[in-house]
């Protein structure tokens, strides 16, 4: 086998002729297959199960409160612990909310626009000319968020140590520049941890603005697939170091642990940030669904046994992301067609093709019936200036259907480079 | 007993010392009670605790989806039609949310604050004038959302048929009057129910601004504790008769039907009010609980079993309710120094005090270890310009405190009605 790249004309054509004949083998199997979204696989969620019949009717009364009834905003003590003691910061500075960490970033963006943030001068809604970072290749949700109040993204290319920071401490010079996005562990999609070094210079940054919202999803804190659980800094306390701590905002949730729509999600923040935005969350909810809160804790008993879940899941995970890599390694590196990332956590395996192939890999996924997530999405607006990137999420499909997918989506790619070499 | 009106000087002050005594008394005991707001008892949650243990791992994976992966931003169809059934709307008008209505109403007002509603022109936070139309006595919580959004909050008078409605259509005429609260069935706190005239006359208001939303908080709709389930019209049909189907949000939760911190909350409105929400929602979040939701459903089983289970909740209220209305038949009305509404649902007795004694009263009770809902608090900017109403909760205290709790009420007031008296 050889790199598309060196091969002749004659050989492409020959090369061209018996992919598209496997691929149109493929497409014959009208099959339905999706690798488009970092959702768990049935088989995990049945490892969890469990969790639906844990909770007693004693539980819900015997701790600091009867977990059943109206109150406490910032949730329950026993899942506020629970968290400090996952991401290192302290009870205190934990807020404990629903299914969806989505939800605590929107509304904390929305909260800047409505009213602005403690150090604002005035609510975000106000500034003309709003901007935000985001480190690209990134989540499409995030830049969902941005674009949907009006910020106007500033795409940052993604190292192999996290954003390129000496772009993002230039651009942090623009007062209008108001937050960042980071996914730091097994960031989505690349599946990089920032280096000690990434994670110093962003948590002693001293941006123009006042009210800078670096919002730190840390989406992945203990989803290591390959490998034990990596150490990971707060970074809460790092930002203290720099008299930073009201700049940052971090996100946890169990989506992944436990149910993606049933589970629950964290904000942890500096204790003023927790009184401000309290004060702000007080004329929007009570409280979070306690129960699950609760029915959680009782899930997990600890710390230890939460780690210990993770191995369930890793062992189902682990041979998945094997699989992505093994096919890839096997059917793609030989023709030198793309390069990609092999992370030992988080949900995605982040592929950069050559340039000008990344839409039309997809397409063709598409009409032999593999939907990918969609090439540009891991970019603000959906532009991907190289049209390379594509996310691989092999978490869904069971891992027969998996090894036809990765069939499909390799085929897919050889035949649009080989499109695009012919027509060069 | 005479009325205090009716009394001598020197009348009055033999009874001021003589109640004083008993107030003393009262005192002296060092209790600690709660009325302050509408919790459900434990007896409540103890009666539906078994919701808690209802869900198996084969209802997970055996409806027309598995409710514990991501997905389905609206809720499970399960629960829009039984929620539609409830409230006699179509199950495609119906999206179910988290443990709290008060935060689809929060979000409401705030996608109209930062984008628009659907017939806006242009958002709300580029209205200045923007203004609410709060019909008081009412819920502090609806007050203190658009308080937070900076409406300027214009108190409408109630009616024992509803807000006055004459005042209502000529304060629409404003075009920056952009919104109302309601509490239709049993109104927090007056417990009336809205009379068919005056349904009719909200829905087929033309107010001058497009975007004007008729905030239906249906908190209450099945919610009788005295005699039966009483039928209620559907809001959106009654619109949509006058081609205002886009002008109304209808709420409601199961907050006081199964567990006010871990329940299931909904909106109903247009199907084109919908397809607009949900493209808002959806840069917000995936979807709210669907576990939680299919839980309800599960142990509803349907609306039978739904009202099967209102009457457990009325067999321990309506004898709390009965409580306070008999402390008050004894101990006000013979002195005449308040009036009250009489309802057959909801979690209030709304008292209307002798002008300029509500503050006074509530003090006097605070300091006897009675924690009443604030006086004025059922007024916009908490301000009750008669200073009279008073908000009873009687649905917190075991019947054993709560009738001590209505003795150190009514004492209270007695003391306060003749203090005011003793310095006219």
């Amino acid at each position: 086998m050889k790199p598309y790249r060196d091969m002749t004309p004659e050989e492409r054509h020959h090369e061209y002729a018996a992919v598209k004949a496997h691929y149109d083998e493929l497409k014959a199997l009208n099959l339905k297959l999706d690798m488009s979204r970092g959702k768990p696989g049935r088989d995990q969620l049945n490892a969890v199960s469990d969790i639906l019949n844990v909770l007693t009717l004693e539980d819900c009364t015997s701790g600091s409160m009867d977990v059943r009834n109206y109150g406490n905003l910032a949730g329950i003590p026993e899942a506020r612990a629970m968290w400090a003691d996952i991401l290192g910061c302290q009870p205190s500075e934990i807020f404990v909310g629903g299914s969806a960490s989505l939800q605590l970033m929107y509304d904390l963006v929305a909260k800047g626009m409505d009213f602005g943030l403690l150090h604002s001068e005035k609510p975000w809604n106000k500034v003309e000319g709003r901007k935000w970072l985001c480190p690209a290749p990134g989540y499409d949700r995030h830049f969902g968020i941005s674009e949907s109040f009006g910020m106007e993204m500033i795409p940052v290319p993604m190292t192999a140590e996290g954003p390129d920071m000496d772009m993002v401490e230039a651009l942090a010079r623009d007062p209008e520049v108001k937050g960042m996005w980071c996914v730091p562990k097994y960031s989505n999609p690349d599946g990089i941890i920032y280096s000690e070094e990434t994670i110093r210079r962003i948590a002693s940054m001293k941006p123009a603005a006042k009210d800078f919202l670096l919002m730190w999803d840390n989406a992945y804190c203990i989803h290591e697939f390959f490998g034990d659980y990596v150490p990971f800094p707060d970074i809460l306390s790092e930002c203290a170091k720099y008299g930073n701590e009201d700049m940052v905002f971090e996100f946890a949730s169990t989506s992944k642990i436990t149910f993606p729509g049933a589970g629950v999600s964290v904000f942890a923040c500096s204790t003023r940030n927790m009184e401000y935005q309290k004060s702000l969350l007080n004329a929007q909810i009570i409280s979070y669904d306690k129960v699950n809160q609760l029915r959680h804790i009782r899930f997990f008993r600890d710390k230890a046994g939460l780690l210990a879940l993770m191995k369930k899941h890793a062992a189902i995970l682990g041979p998945k992301f094997r699989c992505v890599l093994d096919a890839l390694d096997r059917e793609i590196a030989p023709r030198g067609i793309a390069e990609w990332q092999r992370p030992n956590g988080g949900y995605f395996v982040s592929v950069n093709t050559m340039p000008g192939i990344a839409k039309a890999t997809w397409q063709l996924c598409k009409e032999a019936g593999l939907t990918m997530t969609g090439a540009g999405a891991t970019f603000p607006y959906g532009k991907d200036p190289q049209d390379s990137n594509m996310r691989v999420a092999p978490s869904l499909p069971p891992i027969e259907q998996l090894e036809k997918a990765m069939e499909i989506y390799c085929v897919s790619m050889r035949l649009a480079a080989l499109r695009k070499l012919l027509a060069e």
